[in-house]
């Protein structure tokens, strides 16, 4: 099947046009006429995504490789050394980032793994709760398996909450209810929505979004090509 | 004794000259011919700091209080909130940021704390290990009182490790050691430490750097003024 | 009365979106939930006007306090100084400018004070007056009180004027009357204005705007609150 | 005499290179090649000193005739007016202005024509007064003519003075005396001088600057070309 | 006749609003009010041109004479040494850049000069072709009069053209052709259309746009002026 | 040998930091640790250099193969295409551009190729001719090969001469010569070189710098690498 087919496909299902300015989603390396056997699903690249994949492959991955555009591709980043790889390799790759987002993964966290029921805003998902916080925070851990439970508690009472899977901080002042789940949060970020009177439980970068694979594997289950869900490992370790 | 007399003291032992560009150190509320009889310490300003504060006293903390610049003054953000509080008690407010972390904040937790015998360099620390890395993670999370260790590990054996109290993940590119101990560790951050090879132990934003009040305790003991330390609350809470 | 009413009736007599880009209008201390029982009108703020403002009012003035933002709130400057006196007496602050320009100012000089009958357009008035430049000249010292009449004469007879209260010469290339009339004139815009054929007159940017707390007054007679005009006074001094 | 050597003489004893990056000064309008037999001086270019000139001569002015880049030469301002005039009767045309404010006029002004003693730094002129404010602004009025006086009062006495030609109120901050005088004085700079406890008295842009043909003919007199003084007309009337 | 009745017919023709941003297309010398009896028609202003022309007349040429606005107006470049002579001899200037690229010469030169059949779309006309690639560079040089065929050959036979005159490769990536025609082709163009499969025949400049006062005179034949075709010379000498 | 031995070599005899801000001379693929037995030099890199290259060898080309900054890989552009080729066979690759032009390229075929006696400052090379342009530039015919002689004749005789090899025509104003030598001459600027009274030469970009494989083998000679010279070929056909 050639790559273009199968990006149109996606560009149906999450139009790669609701992606943010500062986003990168698209075709990042390979060319629209490849012919395509296999796909690999992964939340990231790393280096055992690309050792296990196969020549000629398609991989679509959540994050862009590429951010800061290229002056040379020399393997001294993060981004050129798998780039190298997958061009040595011919392996395409396709980013689904903030369109993603968007269209797909956070309305599934939310619904599908947390249970809630709600609305999603552009990136923000927000439903009911009415718990005690220390209650709703122990149903996350489990719901999310998370080793260590990072908190800032503000209300006894979680009346409503709003969800943004992977870095959601900078949408803070968007969001209006008691209660903030998102990854990677900062001190900084912490402060701020406590004098906001905002509470928080970071549901981690990787373990609110590790679902990509999955989701996006559901949504290719038809397409003539095989699909192999190949997700990359979680850099950290809790203890 | 006048503001301008403390504000001088500082700048000896800490020249605000050294603060990075981005950064905004400095007198930021009050008037350098105010009389002060009472000065508070504490690494950040929270609504509980100020209202223990006496009226006309001066707190030095080391977060500025203002980085982007205000077109007013209405409470609906976490510094005009705090500010306007400062102004109403005529409270003073004097920001000792990255000249500080320079001059006194890394090398201090480095050696006094964590023990480390090396050399700093602008932001960083870096000294000698040479023990596995389960080993030295463990003295670290004992040191420090960090409830829940969040590392990467790259080398099973630390030879040489660098340190930046804060959020230092932007200087990785300037790590030349295994091991980077800093705060604020975020996902991409840490899969780009993970394909250069540096093993990573977050440290903690707060928990690296709520020694600030001792350390300018210390300073200022000869000082003709009551010095009170008065920290700030961790905002996270972890279990 | 919340601030929060006052300010939608404010919007809704003079909509904020009307100003201009540079402009700063709106509310700029203070908060929308306070409570407001006195209202004062100013053109603008200076020390006079906030002694005689009672703690907890509101203060509605034609000149933003803010225009440059502000980095620190050091009593240096003009807008600090005056600032840190609101903050502290609890004052609110309301700048009504360019919006007000367009909608009332421009139209009650031209025809409650100068008697011209014409139509406005955004920032400018425009009359026929069929006139010798000296008769007319003499007439609008008389009504707007110059002590001192500075005047560029290039036609003997006036067929049309141009109307812009405050500091309006930047708007000269839109003049298409025989004089304008405006204040704060410079040298080089009156050698400009006199090679494009356009007579001036001086009508001060001060005696041309007192006005503002007067018609402000009438529009807020209805309104459930205090209502008390306290000009500023003129800087200069003419003799 | 070669326009080139005039051009070296000017920069000799007020070289171009001290203008502010602003500024416009130098050759704007003809050709170093030029046989120059006639020099015109003028405060500013206006249509009468073009009409009393000779073809092929030089005019020396003050204030520069071009600002804006031109992207035409269409006679529809000021500039484009007077340019193709000048360039039609192919006279040249240098513009001396804050270089030739740093180096001759703020101190001939302040010195020659106010008598005071002092010392010039840049573009201001600081000298002691020690006299009551009402007293030494008439004093000035006498010197410089002045129909209208326009003053800003916040001392009954005057210790120091400074002055700066022209318009020179964007120099307030720099301003250490208690009286500043300039011209060009507006509104808003005035209210801002009076909360900094600086008094002003307004000299007039043309009042101040006026003696600029009378300096440069003095400068010029042993050259080997003609010098005629053709001062431009001040475009406003007091009365 | 009114050189603004002139200046309406042009932009009726060919409007001035369709020039590109970067363009300097309209009147750039003269005033509407002048007198037109004479109109002379070039490619481009040079000084026999001007030499050539009467007094108070009109030049009509293909390129703007200034691109970079003035800051002054002395004879050491190209368009001001031509700008002063225009500006002594009171004759005014209109440049039709790429107003009449796009409406009028890109399809005469296809269609009258080259004999094409196609298209036009914004500055590129296509058309089919269906000849030997040396059998149409024949052609193509024949009817242009090239003394020196410059190509550049990737298809031995050409199915379609594209062609825009003057300068074009910075459209290369808008060709969907096997072959375009444009004028003053660098190398690293030429390496960069061989790699898109693209070939290249350099029509020249000069050659390819100097039909642009017969045009021009065709189309003002009915106005009430008298045209003159006053042509520039090529620059260039090849042999 | 390691390429960061080649590169510091190179870097020696043509420091990198010599390059102009725009320019991205350097090692833009591969990497400093390969292992390097074959190098390949040619001005540019074509897809026939590429195929001719062994894996795992370098190619120095004059011409920086990136120089807008990539996004993506994908084949649609010039760059892209040889990027992935030089990739997938693991080819370094380092260019040798501005830097090479003030070391070597200019002196080299001033003095070697056209038989000047000069001295070289920064981009320009300068000479005295004192023949007939028409002489002078039937010898340059010779010495360069050039089928087709493309001139701009200002003076009938050359007293002194300007090169700069490769597209030089944005130096022009710095040409203090009668005649400038230089390639890839566009029409507007030859116009401009006429006004200027500065003659040309077309000395064809390719012509004028096809030497560089031939001036970086003779440096590269003693180093103990097998070299190969490998030059592109040029894109133009002339007749």
């Amino acid at each position: 099947m050639k790559l273009k087919k199968i990006y149109d496909f996606l560009n149906e299902i999450s139009p790669f046009e609701l992606q943010e300015e500062w986003d990168n989603s698209g075709l990042l390396v390979g060319s629209y006429e490849n012919e395509i056997e296999k796909v690999y699903l992964t939340l990231d690249l790393d280096e055992e995504v690309i050792e296990n994949a196969d020549e000629n492959s398609l991989i679509i991955a959540h994050h862009p490789l590429i951010f800061k555009p290229l002056k040379n591709v020399i393997p001294t980043s993060f981004s050129t050394k798998l780039l190298i790889k997958l061009i040595q390799k011919n392996i395409s790759f396709i980013a689904m980032h903030t369109n993603f987002d968007k269209t797909h993964l956070n309305r599934f966290v939310a619904e599908e793994i947390l249970g809630l029921k709600g609305e999603s805003f552009d990136f923000i998902y927000r439903a009911e709760v009415n718990k005690p916080f220390g209650e709703f925070a122990e149903e996350i851990r489990n719901r999310l398996n998370l080793t260590c439970l990072k908190t800032v508690k503000y209300h006894n009472f979680i009346k409503t909450v709003s969800l943004t899977t992977g870095a959601g901080m900078s949408l803070l002042p968007y969001v209006k209810s008691d209660l903030f789940l998102t990854g990677d949060i900062k001190y900084h970020e912490a402060m701020d929505a406590k004098v906001r009177g905002v509470s928080l439980i970071d549901i981690g970068h990787y373990e609110s979004e590790k679902f990509f694979a999955d989701i996006m594997g559901k949504e290719l289950k038809d397409l003539a090509v095989e699909v192999i869900k190949s997700n990359s490992k979680n850099p950290f370790i809790y203890n």
